[in-house]
């Protein structure tokens, strides 16, 4: 499916055409090795033309720090291109999300915070998934889990970022999922629930890297179930990411990273107080 | 949010890479409207240059069919991309996926189909997401609805390409949704239970046009649900799309655009029917 832009008629582009064309292939095929000659065939150029193309587009992606182009030489070579974003934009963008999440009116009975807002936000979205991406950038990852239904566009986000699949875990049973695992999980802060989750067998291979995403960390049972899940499908924990934490400091044993603290929720006062999380740190 | 890798430090680059970076930043801020004044303070070009750079890259994008500049004049002018999909390349992408959904190892027990792999891979969402919005693209859209869980993913991929929020109807009540409002719907082929499906009230603005997206179209009775989740909005259907649907006669009355047809699942033969649906109709 991933190459298909490169199939079908050939056409011949001017130097300038050509390079809006392959940068902008590379941004929609993030981790994945192109070689010159599929660009030299369907652009009709010579590969050195290519080659030069290639050296332009790596500089300009390198100016602005949206990703680097890796260029690997010899007979299975070609070039790859991994997403990335500057210290100073992910900085800029997590302080408005902590704005944005200090603001008084997403106070719920109970001490809750709205959130959907922002995680249904596809530019938002791309952001976080761009910052979270880069803070596992030395890990390999061949998938990114989460659990139904608010981490969904989160994993989403982040999947789409290191172009490899996300896994749902669900709390309950579909029969469309067809054979699943199911692990028990301590839900809530006080930890007095037992519950289950499930995972389609199907839906995850053995031996894989895998990313734990979720939206909101409170007393860590719905992570920790997840950890236990991936040791039924033989795999591996890569990281732990959230949007926010709550703040509390028993819960380092997961090796988390969040871009937002909750340090305190004032129900009578109507006031969040927001840090940025560990993301930079 | 939008604008903020045009914040910060101004940079000269040269025009090929200027190129480049323009081009990158109208694929990703799609349907918005930036001016060329924008870009000619952040890379300390001229105008005029920056006009000369749009029209190489609109050549470009119109070249591989990946969408269109709309250039506006005057004062409060600038220019907007607007994402598009070749047709060649939709109907290359959709017949892939006809294949992969015919496969004999996607029946589960019950006659359902497994989807779960499709709709959680990034390149074939993004894809998708290019194509249902393509197909929509005279239409007034101001947020896409879905239901939890398995529909979350194709509504993000649509609203991605549409830049617009999407809105997530839960078959559960949650406490951090806030105030919901509910309705009820018919669950089932059969039409024998009535269920309630609920929608946070801040979660949609008043006088919203909306695109509803699910994964399979069984009875009608989800999307009928959240049709009149929309009065309830005082908002409005601009359409429905679906990734499948098992090819019954009798859902017209909901107009909606589906990339799949199911036409048989024989559970004893283990083979499954699949044809295009009438999204290129």
């Amino acid at each position: 499916m991933n190459k298909i832009t490169l199939i079908g008629e050939k056409m011949k582009l001017r130097r300038s055409e050509r390079m809006v064309v392959i940068s902008n292939y590379l941004i929609n095929h993030p981790y994945e090795l192109t070689s010159l000659n599929t660009f030299a065939e369907k652009y009709e150029s010579a590969k050195s033309s290519i080659s030069e193309d290639i050296v332009i587009i790596k500089r300009a992606f390198e100016e602005i720090e949206i990703g680097t182009i890796e260029t690997i030489t010899g007979a299975g070579g070609g070039v790859i291109f991994s997403p990335s974003i500057s210290d100073a934009e992910a900085k800029t963008i997590v302080q408005g999300l902590c704005d944005q999440l200090s603001e008084s009116n997403r106070i719920l009975p109970g001490g809750y915070i709205y959130l959907s807002d922002l995680l249904s936000t596809p530019s938002i979205l791309n952001n976080i998934g761009r910052i979270i991406a880069k803070s596992f950038k030395d890990q390999q990852i061949d998938a990114v889990m989460t659990v139904a239904t608010k981490g969904v566009p989160l994993a989403n986000a982040v999947a789409n970022v290191l172009n490899v699949p996300f896994v749902i875990v669900r709390r309950d049973l579909k029969i469309t999922e067809g054979s699943t695992v199911s692990v028990n999980y301590v839900s809530g802060s006080s930890g007095d629930r037992i519950e289950k989750m499930f995972l389609s067998k199907r839906s995850l291979k053995a031996g894989s890297r895998v990313l734990i995403v979720d939206d909101f960390l409170k007393g860590g049972g719905t992570i920790t179930g997840m950890i236990s899940l991936l040791s039924e499908f033989d795999s591996e924990l890569a990281g732990v990411a959230v949007f926010a934490d709550n703040a509390q400091a028993n819960r380092d044993y997961l090796g988390y990273k969040s871009l937002l603290k909750v340090t305190n929720i004032d129900v009578k006062a109507n006031t969040i107080d927001v840090e940025i999380g560990n993301i930079f740190d």
